[in-house]
Formats: C-alpha cells, sequence, structure tokens
C-alpha cells in the first residue's frame, strides 16, 4: 500500500539537506543555498507535499528537474528556485499538457533540493523518487537510461534570458552530449526539465522513496550528534554500510573541464589506518577509491567522503587539504548493479579497465 | 515596382550555382552536390518560384535556412534537401502557423541552395534576398542582427534523429554560441530554420534581390566561357569590381576548429605580380588579405578566389597548392559598411585591429 502523502517541515528540509548531501557522493551541488532557500518560501507561507510515487495513477505526468554543469561553477553561480521552477511551465508548452508532479533527477546533494524548490514555487507535489538513487554526471547513468524509457524532450534554461528544448535526440549519449556542450557554454551550469515520465514509467523505471531514504540518513545524523554519539557510525549502522578509511586530506587535484569537475583526493590515514593512504577520483561524484595502487570501492556503490567529526558531507568543489575526513561506502539501490546497469555506471562508464566488485558482495546481484 | 515572379530553369540553377560560389568569397560551401539534387528535383518535375521580396505582404511568414558549420566537414557530410526541409514544419509547429514563403539565410556557396531545396521539396516560393549578401561564418553577422530584430527562436537538425529548438537568447551573440557548441557536437555540420522574419521585415532587414545577384554574375562568367573571353575580367566589369592578385597557391594552412574552418592562404605573384605575394586569411569565408604586411582588402568588402583560366570559385576548403588563382574583391551591400554594419561583419568582428578602407572609396559610406 502506498504510504502517506506528506509536508515537508523547515525541520525535514533541514534533515534532507544532510542525507541528500551524503548520498550526492561528493556531487550534486552543496545544498546549502538552496535549503536556506527553500525555508524562506516556508517562511512565506509557501508548502510542499511529498507523495508516494506508487500512488501515481499510471497516466499521470510528472517533471523531472535537474541542474547540470560543474559543482564548481555552482559556488559561484547559485541555483535559483525561479530558474529550475521556469523549465516547467515551458515543458507544459512544449507538450501542450500540465504536469501532475515533480519528481527528483538525483537526490544527491543540491540537485535533491531542485524538485523540491519547484514544487514550493508552482505548487506542485514532489514525488518521493528520483532517477539515480545517488548523484551521477551523465544523463545517460539515470534508472530512465537503464531502462531504455526515451530520452527526450528536455527543456533547458540559464540565468539569463537563454532557453532551448532538446526535441529529440538519438538516443541518451547524444542527449548527454548535447545538453553538456550548451551547458558548458551558459559557463558549465544549466536547468534543465529532463523527459517527461507517467506514472507508470515512475514506478516501473525510477529509484523509489529516495527522497524518504535522504530524509532518514539526515535524522540519524541528527539524533547522533543530539546524543553525542558518531553520526558517521550511526549513519553506516543504520544503512548497512561501511566505513573505508580514515584520514586526512593532504593532496587535491581539481579543474573544471568540459562541463565538469574532475580530479583526485589524496588522503593520508590516521588512527587504524595509519601509514596507509587512500586517493579519490571524481567526475563530479567520486567514482574510484584506491587504496595504494588497488581499488577499494568503484561506482555504482556510494562513495561518501565525511568530515570525521560531524559527519557532514564534503563535496568535491570543497575539499580540501588538512581536513579529517572519513571514507564510507553504501550500498546502491539494486537496479544500478545489474549487468545492465553496470553498463550505464560501472568503472568502465566513467572510463576506468575495471570489473565492478561491490564492497558489499551479499547484496549484489 | 515588384519584379515578376519566375521559375528557377536548370539553366538557371547552374548559373546560380556559379554566382554564388563567387559570391560566397571562399566560404558557404561547394555547391556542387546540392545543384545536382536541385537537379534531380527539377527532372522529377518539381518546380521552385522565386518571388520578389517587394511583392510580400507586410504580414507574410518567411522561413530563413541555412547550413552551420565548417566547409571542410560539409565535403564529407553532404547536406540533404530533405534534412534542411525538416526543420521548416519544425519551426512550423512550435509557432502554430504556416510559412508563406521561404529565404536564403546566406547567399554564398552552398547555403545558398538550400532555400531553394527546400522551396522544391515543400513546394514554397524562394523569396529573392538574403542576411548576408555574400557567407559569412556567424550568426551574429547577418542583416537581421545589424538591424536589430529578434535572434530567435530556431529549430536545429542534425543527420540522425537529433533535434532541437533554441526558444529564446540574450542576444545574436549567445544565440551564435549556444548554436555554434551544438553544431560542433553535431560534427561541424547542422540543418537550421533561423528566426522567422515576416515580410516587413524582410523587406527592411534583408539584402534584397541577391538570388538574382548570383544568378547575374553566374550568366556573365557563362556568356564569357561561351565567347572564349576571360570569366573574371567580364565579371570585374560587370560588377563593378577590381582584381587584387594574380599568382600560384604556395601554401595552405587549415583547420577545422570551434566549428569553423579556419586558415590562410599564401600565394606567390605571376604576370604583373610577379615578385610579390599575397596572403589571405579565413573563417570559413575570406576576411583579410594582405599584400607582404599590409591589408589589401578585408571584409566587409567580397574577396573571392577564382581559378584564373575558368573563373570558377574555389572555397577555402578546396584551395591547395598549385593552383593559378587570380583574387577579385567585390563591393558589399551597403548596409554592411554602415557604422552599425561594420561593427558586425568589420575587420574587427573578425579579431582583426584594422578600420575598414573599402577598396571601393567612392561607394562606401
Amino acid at each position: 500500500m502506498p504510504g502517506a502523502a506528506f509536508q515537508l517541515t523547515e525541520r525535514d528540509l533541514e534533515d534532507f539537506a544532510t542525507g541528500a548531501w551524503i548520498l550526492g557522493t561528493g556531487g550534486g551541488g552543496d545544498p546549502y543555498f538552496s535549503l536556506l532557500e527553500a525555508k524562506q518560501h516556508l517562511a512565506a507561507g509557501r508548502t510542499v507535499t511529498v507523495v508516494d510515487p506508487l500512488s501515481l495513477p499510471d497516466d499521470a505526468l510528472v517533471a523531472c528537474v535537474g541542474q547540470m554543469g560543474a559543482p564548481l561553477a555552482k559556488q559561484e553561480k547559485l541555483c535559483d528556485g525561479d530558474v529550475i521552477a521556469s523549465t516547467i511551465p515551458m515543458m507544459e508548452k512544449h507538450l501542450g499538457r500540465k504536469f501532475d508532479a515533480v519528481m527528483l533527477w538525483e537526490v544527491g546533494g543540491n540537485n535533491g533540493f531542485q524538485a523540491i524548490l519547484s514544487g514550493l514555487i508552482l505548487g506542485l507535489p514532489v514525488v518521493d523518487c528520483d532517477a539515480m538513487g545517488r548523484a551521477f554526471p551523465q544523463a545517460d547513468m539515470t534508472t530512465f537510461a537503464i531502462c531504455d524509457l526515451p530520452a527526450y524532450p528536455w527543456t533547458m534554461v540559464d540565468i539569463r534570458r537563454n532557453s532551448l528544448i532538446f526535441t529529440e535526440a538519438e538516443n541518451w549519449t547524444w542527449m548527454e552530449k548535447m545538453t553538456r556542450r550548451v551547458c558548458t557554454v551558459f559557463g558549465a551550469s544549466a536547468a534543465t526539465c529532463k523527459a517527461p515520465r507517467t506514472g507508470e514509467e515512475v514506478k516501473r523505471g525510477s529509484c523509489l522513496h529516495t527522497l524518504s531514504w535522504a530524509l532518514s540518513i539526515g535524522r540519524t545524523v541528527r539524533a547522533a550528534r543530539a546524543a553525542h554519539a558518531d553520526p558517521i557510525a550511526a549513519v553506516v549502522a543504520a544503512e548497512g554500510g561501511l566505513v573505508l578509511f580514515r584520514g586526512k586530506v593532504t593532496d587535491v587535484m581539481r579543474r573544471a573541464t568540459d562541463g565538469w569537475l574532475r580530479g583526485r583526493v589524496t588522503i593520508e590515514g590516521l588512527d587504524g589506518d595509519q601509514g596507509e593512504s587512500m586517493a579519490i577520483d571524481f567526475q563530479n561524484e567520486f567514482s574510484v577509491a584506491w587504496r595504494g595502487d588497488k581499488p577499494a570501492a568503484t561506482v555504482p556503490d556510494l562513495i561518501c567522503l565525511l568530515d570525521s567529526a560531524s559527519g557532514e558531507a564534503i563535496g568535491t568543489e570543497t575539499v580540501r587539504y588538512g581536513q579529517r575526513v572519513t571514507v564510507i561506502a553504501l550500498p546502491a539501490p539494486a537496479i544500478l548493479t545489474t549487468p545492465k546497469g553496470l553498463q550505464h555506471v560501472g568503472p568502465r562508464a566513467f572510463g576506468f579497465d575495471l570489473d565492478f566488485h561491490s564492497v558489499f558482495p551479499a547484496r549484489s546481484a
């Protein structure tokens, strides 16, 4: 039976921000500014209702919104809710039909907030699901791509008066290529409404209940902090995760290129990992963690870099020398680790000649 | 009084190809394959009518079609009439209104044929005008940009199933930037229907009667060849042009970059120019001709490279070592040499820190 609809409170928004930032695996962008904006909307009397995807009629029409670009660029060009919300009526005009609800494109980081802001501004319910179950850098790394659902149309706007509609794409790879180029000319930052989905497609092709998942992780962190307990240990216990490494950041290589933020973080071990080192490669999100020259964890397992004391997530755009960090892994939604899923989001999709070996062997397919 | 409408004959198509290729100033692409396709349409019983822009009602709706990209890429990816024609119904669907006619975006080279092919395929009349009066490499180098007419919407398709609509652009520069990036990801070749124009805008903002101009230049070449006379001398005399240089191509630097073909041709003098040399820079089209280290001619004056024997134009994608060539200048349409025009198409718009001094001082503003 579908869960009951509920309204997000200010405290929910805070917990969602904490959880979504952890699920961002370094990417999706820092949710801080969007959290502030969402709180302002609540203070102004606006509300947003979260609905269970399982309650959607098959013929419901659902908008999928998300920011694209390099998180580093978003540090300077803040994501304004009005901009992301404007992609939705633009799509409605193109389709000649109104949306019934809006869903998250990726739950991770600031992108998790884009559907919430759109819901607050446009008065649309937000569906408790997303198309990644974490954050990923490319449009062809979604459950909708894995399920071979249509990649088009997309609407896209920037912070100026530039807007466009990608009316048709040969496949998800072409949609990713086209949109990435325009995103790059916009300064590695663009707001998009992706291919509309029916209720049936959402139920079949998305990661269900991931908004609630982020909320629940945030609540775990809050409760641990209130009890003066270790929030990281609490999250790992609650989510069936694994601590991979503890240490101090000693080097960060980072460059904004081709519309992404790419680079590598190096961490020298502390505590039980003294004398060892871990390097983590990233393309917006953390993709492969190396202990010495051996892969210790790879996509699609979630590789999360957390502040060792506060349990707060650290993004690839803000990680810096000297931070005391703990690297944890969380299990990925099951669809991502299927053979078809791994074609889209396995290590090879990120350019690494590696097979996927989950750090959660019991949970792998 | 507007001129009478007329149907293009097979001979007209050939003469138009010759004339348009000269007006292409090295760019716009070789019209050879489009000429063959247009002849096939005529042979299949299709017709195309050319109408005088001055005969258009103010509220007529006119489509502007053109290929964009690097001419070198078009040598491998031929421009198919069905592809360019498909951009027009796509725009009609977006606007919710049918077009009354189609006009040339740029008369020069193969691009001059795109409106003719569209007219043949869709049964639309072709308006005897264009937005450049020659060929230029960028969308912001048009009379419509000079006249500050709206830059959007555009439809764009490639040879796959990729298509998009640029629904709004901050200005012509942004439209150029956005479309160029997508064109580049398409392999430096894309078919576009540019911002629709009303009859009033066409009459006020385009270069009038340029299809006829190309036709007339082609007829001059044909007549001179038939009379065993010098076709270049005939064109120069008929059009009030100027011979700038005669020689042999000794070097070509050429690279496809950022969606354009850029480079430089070097010519060693023959006949009266023995012992001298001329270099001509190009960005798709020839932009600045240098005699020694002094500019001899610059945009917007038309700098045309012709085969010294046949009078046939030579494109920047096909010019090669050893060709015997004559460089001529033809006067540009008056709007291009106005102060506002020169902001868009003068030497500085091409990155040269030079003032425009026409080789036709009497005709300059």
